[in-house]
């Protein structure tokens, strides 16, 4: 089975690469840009075929290394 | 408008990124884990309300400058 999971700081938290991308778009004439925010996306394949076991373990595996949970969320989708 | 554009590593080039987060998980117990590939994520609010123009401006951006077309591919989103 395959598995998303989408990784995002949390709101409110600064984002120094998505300023920079703003920073950069803007430079390069697209203007009406206001905020650009990065993250990070993880697709897993997984040898596992019940779709609750897969979403339990994609939710330890962000907890335990994908994200940092003191400033990122994160969205698990089974696809 | 909000736009999320998607970019991920093409079909076939290597991900070492994704590859040591599969390494890291089986080492640390999930070993049904079978392939990571990892990707970026790129969320923009853009001061524009016709969505044609939007998407023409994102594939643009990426294009541009989010994306690098040799080894990576993208999918815009509008949100």
């Amino acid at each position: 089975m395959k598995v998303r999971i989408d990784v995002m700081l949390k709101e409110g938290v600064l984002d120094p690469q998505g300023k920079a991308i703003g920073h950069a778009l803007k430079t390069l004439g697209f203007d009406n840009v206001e905020e650009v925010r990065a993250g990070k996306t993880f697709f897993l394949d997984v040898q596992e075929s019940d779709v609750a076991k897969v979403m339990e373990m994609a939710e330890e595996m962000a907890h335990t290394i994908l994200a940092n949970l003191v400033i990122e969320d994160f969205k698990v989708t089974i696809l």
